[in-house]
Formats: C-alpha cells, structure tokens, sequence
C-alpha cells in the first residue's frame, strides 16, 4: 500500500483526524500484549478514545529521540532510483517532517534508469538539515566526489545535522567530504575497501554500519535497511514496524544471490569487470587532473 | 552501486565494448563452476576473447525467452514510489529495452512521498508494449480503478504484450479492467481478499503470483521479488543474478515485521484502521456514484 502516515498526516487528514490518529497509535502501543484480536473483516471504523489526547500525544512525542524537522536527499544526473527512493520512502514517513530532493545545481535530474525528476531544491538554498542522506550511483556519483563545492556544502550540512548518511556508491561522496576519515563504513560491494581506504575509512562487511553521526548502508537495497534502522533509533520499534508493514517489507529473493558470497563467481567477475570498464577510467582520469 | 547493464550498454559504452561484455557474459555464463578465481585486487583490465563474438552473442539471445522491445511503467499522481522504481530498476536493466514511464494524463506527476516526475509519455501516445507494470499508491489508485479510459487502455496494451504485472494496490486497477477474473493473484495484505474479490479474482496470500500472462506482487517492495522472478523466466539465472548483485539484494531488515503475521498485531489494527480512515469513504463514494 502507499498510504504513508506522512502523506495521510500532511496532506489527506484535517488536523483533528491526524489527533485521532496520533492517540491511537499511542493508545496502541500502551497496549502490547493486551489485545490479539484480529483486523475487522465487516467496515467498522475503528473508534479511538479522544479523552486523553494531550496525555497520550505527550507519550508519543517522548517516543522521539529528537525533533527533526528536515530530511534531505542529494540527487544528481545519475544518481541510482531506488537509493534515493528507499530512504525517502522509510524516513520520509515522520511524521511532520519536510522531504526536499536537493539537487547539485538548477533544473531537472536524470536517474540512472532514465526517470526525469524535479528536485524541490539546489545545495546553494539549503542551509540546515536534521538527516542528510547521499545516495550513489556510478559516472554521476564518481563526478560527485571530485565537485569542492558539494563536497564543502556536505560538510557544513554535517555540521549541524542529527544523522548523514549515505547509500551505496554515495559513500564515495561522503567519504571524499572527509567525514568518514577514521570512521568504519560499509559501501557497495564493489572495491570496497580499496574505495573507501582512499579517504581513510575503514570499510566493514555489513549491511549498514552506524559510526558516531555517520550511518553508511551498502549497495542499493541496503539503504532500506539502513533508514529502518534509523527510524527504530528516532521514533521506536512500533513505528519502525508500521512502515515496515505499509511497504510490505518481508523480503522474499526468487533466487540466491545480492552479494558476492552467494552470486556465482563467474557472475561477480562478469560485474566487477564492467564495473571497472565503466568507473576506472574516470577515476583515474579526476585522480590525475587533481595531482597536476 | 548503480551501473545498470541497460545504462552501460545504452549510453555509456561504444558498441564495439558492448560487443565484448555481450561476449564476456557469454563466455563467463558457459564457464559455470569452471572458474573461482578472486575478483582481481590490482587494476587489470579483464581481456575478453573477442574470437568469437557471433557464436557468442547467438547464445546470449538463445537465453532470450521473447525478444523484448518497451517496458512502460503506468505513474499517477499518488503512485508509490517503491512501487515503481523497483520493477524498472529491475526489467529495465534488459539490454536493449526502452523504458517509458507512461501517464494518465499530460504534465508532471507527484508520487506519494512529493517527488515530482516527468514522465516520457501518456496512455493516449502509446499503443503496445511488451512488459506493463501498474504499480500501487492509496487514493490515486483508487481514482484509477475507477477510470474506463485507463482501463480500456490497460486491456488493449495487454492484448498485444507477454506480460502485464502489478505491484500492491496495483492489483485494485489491474482487478477492475478485468483482467484478473477468475485468476490467482495477490495484492497489499490490507483487506487483500475484499478488494479482489470484488472484481472475482482469488486473493493467494504470496510474494508474488503468475497466472496466465497476468503477474501481481504484494505490497511494494514485493515489486522487487516479482521483477527479479520475471527477469529470471525473461532472461535466465546468470542474468538476474547479475542485477540482483548490481542492487546488492540481499535484505537483512533490521527488526521482525513487513507483513501481518510478523508484526504486532495492535500495530496492524492500528494501520488497517488508518488505511480505513483514508480509503474507504472514497470506494464508497465511487461505488455508489457507478451504481447511481
């Protein structure tokens, strides 16, 4: 389903509908354990108790380990769909937080799938954020980390942000902020290490890894991972679970495979090989430029 | 990472490269458990053998179940993002496919989490596909099961295409063309076998269902399983562990829960009732706006 309680929150509820809907969600939680009957099959709705709104809003809004009022998410001509969507699907679900693409410079961005997408922002409009997240991709994302001017404004978003994280290739950028400097970090598969060990990061085979304010999240998919485990650090286990549930997220791979270790060898050689086709030139090639 | 094999064989590589990887494919795919040689540490570029491409590219298309020219993506105002950004990310990996995201109506689309999009085309530009994903959302979706042009639209591109799939809610549009009457099929666990039923299609409660020539997915990211399955018949194992390993798909959610059974049962009742809150009243209305 898609009915994401940020949007019925923000833009399908009057205020007194989304105070019903708050007290029930506290009510609900104070009630673990309590109640295993099953979802109504006939249309009845379901009548929350309002007698203790404030009581109850204060209980939840205890549940939030800070106030965050922004999430932004970078997006750049290639930059990977689903490593920005997934995060901004998960975390863009507090509710009454502002979602803003922020894109490097004016007009449109092309994904890597080809999607065309209007960001709501530039880096040279946003000053602050609570949650930053850079998602990777490949020739967009290698361009990404040798830009001084993103990489400065990364670092002054950093300053005064709860949580910067990063998906996938994103970790390139992130790293070359110099914020991962000392810190363990995860990435796509793909030379990890050595990509990460070029900005002095210590890359850990996990599926994300959190290091003080940084939280990193490995290739593509692992970006949902990573901001569930986000939303259980910020609003809790049972609003971590609800999204969860809204996006059905019971994975079922049809066939082995999703890392090296369990894709065939032959197949991960085939990757890495176009991989380094596609990427190494050009690494080399900014490598270069920047020691001339 | 992000490097899609659509993206380096489409816009990023010469032909004559695209000739070696097609080749390499090939020749790694009939290596299979010949080779467990470790993914090279220095920068070797990986030589192909360019000896035989024609036998070589004759055998990657024998592995073509159907040659497959345009994959669109139905988008709508309020379509989820997840929804269809995975299955695009996945089949449009297909080396040569062109990918439409296809409109209702002309101008910019809004998904559920505020991302606007340009789509390349609407229903009224298109005519036949190969692949058709309708893909979910919440009020918007309803909005377009309730459409005849839409849904005459649908059943005339499923007439000429090999497969016509649905993501969650996708299945409520897909159900009220038609097209899934007296079909297995499964759809977002909210009110899963109310909401088919209605439109005499068998709800089975699985990640994904093929019947016929119809393919329908549970909630959003079920997308993903079902597009990676449909990938694995369209184009074999080799390929779509390669794009699974290119999407790092190898899911560890951080918490139990994604699907009712997993989930606490106050917090299920908690979405249903939102779900109900926000969904109902309006197939009310409709339905009885039909009947009048």
């Amino acid at each position: 389903m898609t009915f994401s309680l940020h949007l019925l929150a923000a833009q399908e509820l009057t205020a007194n509908l989304m105070q019903k809907i708050l007290a029930l969600i506290v009510m609900l939680s104070l009630s673990w354990g309590c109640s295993n009957d099953p979802i109504p099959n006939t249309r009845e709705k379901v009548n929350a108790s309002h007698s203790a709104h404030d009581s109850l809003m204060q209980a939840m809004n205890q549940n939030q380990k800070a106030t965050l009022k922004t999430l932004g998410v970078l997006v750049y001509d290639g930059v990977n769909d689903l490593d920005y969507a997934g995060p901004l699907y998960v975390l863009g679900q507090m509710m009454g937080i502002e979602r803003k693409l922020i894109s490097i410079e004016d007009g449109p961005v092309m994904t890597v799938m080809g999607v065309e997408l209007n960001p709501d922002a530039t880096i040279d409009e946003v000053d602050q954020l609570d949650l930053l997240v850079i998602p990777g991709g490949a020739r967009g994302t290698i361009l990404a980390a040798y830009d001084d001017k993103l990489l400065s404004w990364i670092r002054k978003i950093d300053d005064n942000s709860l949580y910067t994280a990063s998906v996938c290739t994103g970790a390139w950028i992130l790293a070359a902020s110099g914020l991962l400097e000392g810190r363990k970090a995860t990435t796509n598969w793909y030379r990890a290490e050595e990509m990460l060990e070029k900005y002095d990061a210590q890359f850990v085979p996990e599926r994300y890894v959190r290091d003080g304010k940084c939280w990193t999240a490995a290739g593509v998919t692992a970006g949902m991972d990573m901001a569930l485990a986000m939303l259980e650090d910020l609003r809790g286990f049972d609003y971590a679970q609800a999204v969860m549930l809204d996006m059905e997220y019971d994975p079922a791979p049809p066939i082995l495979g999703g890392s090296p270790g369990k894709t065939r060898p032959a197949v991960t050689q085939m990757m890495t090989a176009m991989y380094d086709q596609g990427v190494l030139p050009l690494i080399d090639s900014l490598d270069i430029s920047r020691i001339q």
